[in-house]
């Protein structure tokens, strides 16, 4: 908090690098001109920008935000959602946020007018990408329908933002905003996990996440399913108390073996996969609670009937609600469990192409890549 | 409260006609011994008598809690749980109720010493169907896993009665754990829907209790989806503001049209139909939530990714939890509904296999149909 | 919603007769500049506004949040906060209301960026009154810390508004949000309340609304706490099962004899009385819930170990968050209780200062008084 | 788990040393019968009991539930609640635990057939105390209206047990109970507590509880007040950031100092002094909420004005209710804290006199006194 802190602005381009989208596939790096913040809102110089297997959907199929709305493709849109900067510029009334502050931000900020927005749910809004022309409802979700982090600066409502301590290392913090939707699950699921079961089918990164978040908040057992040893292993690291390889047996067997017949509490759905929630409910006791984290690619066969008979509840989550980065971004500042074990790849902006590509192919066992803009 | 009510128990006879229950589609009227209460425990002089579609299930099939406890196929029990009696003879202990108290009963006894019991989850009790032999934890639910109402007596724990008013029929009464089914789905909505919209999907006698519970506590506008007018009549006169006939038009389009496009806050799907969880996630808006309070006959596909994107909340409900049927029955003895409006049939004890004939073959527009007992 | 609706303003003056408030209990009408809406509000013709106690409280001290924040004494601000008027103009973006639409007010709205707005508490917001100056934080209370109804014109926040049908009278709608801090309040001891017992303490308007809102949820028995007999029998109209003369018998034995000795489960605490806290504690049962809804003038001894022993919770409630306004205002709508019958009195705008004497000196059994402005 | 295991009962002896009360500080060492246990019941021996300062009301005083009660005081009754053992016999139909097993104990278990246990507000149980005669509900208080753990053994209903893990001693596990109400207390302020602020005022058992189970679920900052530095200080290793001396500063002024004049989030009073509620409504924000876990000696003035302006709930705590304690005996499974820092002095059986006299006047600094009786 040097001379920074108390002035309302750190020196500031008026252009800026930024890869923005055309055609899905057509990433391009360009020269920008560098937003202003409106009141309440912030401008960030970007330290660090995580991948994230939404990223990747969008930029090969297009934002299905823009195609329910009914929005013409953006030629001009810059991607990336899970970074971390510097405040670098104040917007009018602001004094939440210093210049200098290190911050890493949520997606949404909600309109603050519609009626989910006025009772906290500001990843439902129901203005959801309503920011542009005469219906401009102030809705954003950086990255998508808003620009975002594959650049060198970007503009943040303050509500999206969380303090990033002085010890935490830029890379780091990029994983604040995937420990939060993870906190956001286990919300939904009730929040009072100590002592509690909790399996977290799919190790990717939120499944990890939510390995560690239950863990700090007590679950046990937790019990994390996947098809490759070495992530499950980082879930070890992560808290898991079991771990299966659905490769070498059956997950929900494995779960009843686990829990002497008895089920779980709590499912945390981060695999996608197509047969996912009917084994999360052979998974979990009656009056169990299941998260779905993860998009399944393909409307999937379900045994509705069994949720009924078990009087079972099934929360979809989208994004990062109820301000539970915030509470992730607490346990990660008190060191409770390590998420930097879930970051393998740092490139640097100019190399966006490759550092998607070790994301995609998953090279090298790539989990978190991130790229360093600044 | 006269005589009876001052004395312990009114003349009680040592045996009763009750139906029995062989094999599948096998009842049979015998005479059995009446049952004596337990502590915490009344016997019920059964009055009347409701048939519901799970009774239908029950003696065509045989249970799934049996098959699920891997119990042999009960042969002498007595099916049967909508029911409504007077209070005959007091277990030990029991001055909760009197001789000659009319009582209506929620099916679920929970054991009382199950984690779920634990936190007032009776229906989902961990110890369902355990009532008998060295396992018995002292879980019932009436007409399933123990004698049901198809008999001239019954025993209940105290905890499954609710009072029924003097001025309320006998036959009337026998729908308040119907109500009480629909307002503990309304409870699992979050129960605060006054001025909120409700889409109820299927008018069989949970959808339309749905309705009519739905709109005693306020909720504007409440559609009615349905196949046949002649209970989408009915609907209306529970309080529906809109009806939709699916044979004549698309659900789906037709609850965004009444709501102009913004979709419902809450769906409650009675149908069962395959496709109905789709449309519900259709119907509703962002963050809204949906009840299944029916079975789906079979596994339906389900693009579960809807889930996920729109934030949208799943509420299986096995049975009237929470003590819904305690507050339903609050509402119908205040006159909030005429709930008599479904109930369109009555027959004797002895005719139970023409009343279920009514009910299965829905001769002359059947909905309810009861039985009467005493 | 004739010519008006389809323009985006009806003709609007450019100054306005208002109320202003110098020092305390110096009222003085003036001509004012009527204000223009910003972004996400409307520009509303007032149509009545009714007297609330806090506005006697207002004008006689001035407000404890000025005082609070360490404001300057307003030397020209508008108070009355229970408003309703027409949509005059619409301010940038706005589509959510139409010229013409009749509204009623909720008196907050939240700055939108804060802890408490952020998670849906509006009422509590954390920059309350900050709405002016550099620190503009945009918080508006209209009538307590931004101009209020006292007034011909007045901007409000959409998030603070709330349709009024066309058949009910400006009168009956300026009770609206009488009617949702009732609804509030219940909402804070849980909302279920079809057959759950229910005190209310005293019939002033909240209190009535209060008797209305939880008859109208199914609240069983409702009882009425107070000493004028003319009001109580208002309740009793209102849906009240039981009214006590706080005068003739005294209350806790009263609610014990009506419950049998049961006690109820909530009380609705809205006389300020100074024993008020510990006659609920006497009322509800154990684990039962009291809600604050009134303001007592001063400290009050109170044996907060019976909170302690008997696992009670204590709701104090400000304003009329959650948006309670808008399910009060539908069961207004769906005509489930009679909110006119607390209206006694009508005054027009220049004869405010008679207005407040009535109210304040109950002339002629006065409840509501109304002053109608349009 | 040896032969033990494996058998329905270890050998217990038909008498057992027992300590009883007669009046008012008069407890004698006696011998008794052993107690059987019933259905859903165990026979523990008992290992090691803690003192509770509620144990000493009940010694000096007499039990407020008796006199509420209207019961003769209980001439041989023993008291002590804060007990663990081992399972040496187990009831009819008892599988959820084996005859070895180590358990700590909760203390209530309810009556199963009230409002409140159906609900699983157990603590709360409305047959408080009815456990004998005709109306025998069942509910039980072991310790308070049953028999408890001053002796060498006490039945207790299994819904009243949690597991002890191998490697934790038998004083270590008399606290589980204490951590439990501390884990109740947060509950009721909302669970969800990471990176949210808290102060616990009073660093008693369940002070310091507070601070080690909130600090935990990564409450941050966590503040504990006090008025002596030894026990601050054993605050501070169990997770406090902060202490405050209130001999040395105020309290009010030192919260606001450190949250940098923002207030908390939540208040866990553990003090029961009498300025306590005042001073925890001074020291939450806006929408704040006050757990009061300590009864106050008697009546204090409180500005309850400030609940209503600020919106303040505050929760009034019994016991250690909502399956607390299971999830607070997981925390202390997973070494999440060092409970054992509050332990300072171990008696055996026969001089519980002096036990008392330890825990009574500090003696040595005495916090948890522990009886060890096997």
């Amino acid at each position: 908090m040097s001379t920074a802190a108390r002035t309302k602005s750190l020196s500031v381009p008026t252009t800026m690098k930024a890869w923005v989208l055309d055609d899905p596939e057509q990433l391009r790096l360009v020269e920008k001109p560098v937003p202003a913040p409106g009141p309440a809102e912030v401008l960030l110089r970007i330290d660090a920008v995580a991948i994230c297997g939404t990223d990747v959907d969008v930029i090969t199929k297009g934002l299905p935000a823009w195609i329910e709305g009914g929005l013409p493709f953006n030629k001009n849109y810059t991607p990336g959602h899970e970074y971390m900067g510097t405040v670098v510029t104040l917007g009018a009334g602001v004094d939440e946020f210093g210049v200098g502050d290190r911050v890493a931000v949520e997606i949404h900020a909600g309109c603050g007018r519609c009626e989910r927005c006025r009772m906290g749910m500001y990843t439902s809004c129901l203005n959801y990408g309503l920011n542009y022309g005469e219906k401009n409802k102030g809705h954003r979700a950086n990255g998508f329908t808003t620009d975002g982090g594959f650049a060198e600066y970007a503009v943040n409502h303050i509500n999206t933002l969380a303090h990033v301590p002085d010890e935490m290392s830029d890379e780091e913090a990029t994983l604040i905003v995937t420990a939060g939707t993870a906190m956001y699950g286990l919300d939904a699921l009730g929040g009072l996990v100590a002592g509690e079961s909790l399996v977290v089918t799919g190790p990717g990164p939120i499944g990890l996440m939510s390995v560690a978040v239950g863990k700090a908040l007590g679950a046990q057992p937790v019990i994390l399913t996947g098809t490759r040893k070495s992530r499950l292993d980082i879930g070890l690291k992560l808290g898991a108390d079991y771990t299966i390889n659905v490769r070498e047996e059956n997950a929900v067997e494995a779960v009843r073996r686990i829990t002497k017949g008895k089920g779980v509490h709590y499912v945390m759905e981060c695999s996608g996969a197509p047969d996912s929630l009917n084994e999360a409910m052979d998974m979990v006791n009656r009056g169990g609670r299941i998260c779905l984290a993860a998009f399944p690619g393909e409307p999937a066969l379900v045994d509705l009937a069994k949720l009924v008979r078990n009087n079972i509840y099934v929360y979809g989550i989208r994004g990062e609600g109820q301000s539970a980065t915030h509470r992730a971004a607490a346990l990660m500042a008190q060191k409770r469990f390590n998420a930097k074990l879930i970051h393998t790849h740092t490139f640097p902006l100019e190399e966006l192409p490759t550092a998607f590509r070790y994301f995609r192919e998953r090279i090298e066992d790539a989990i978190k890549v991130v790229v360093k803009v600044h």
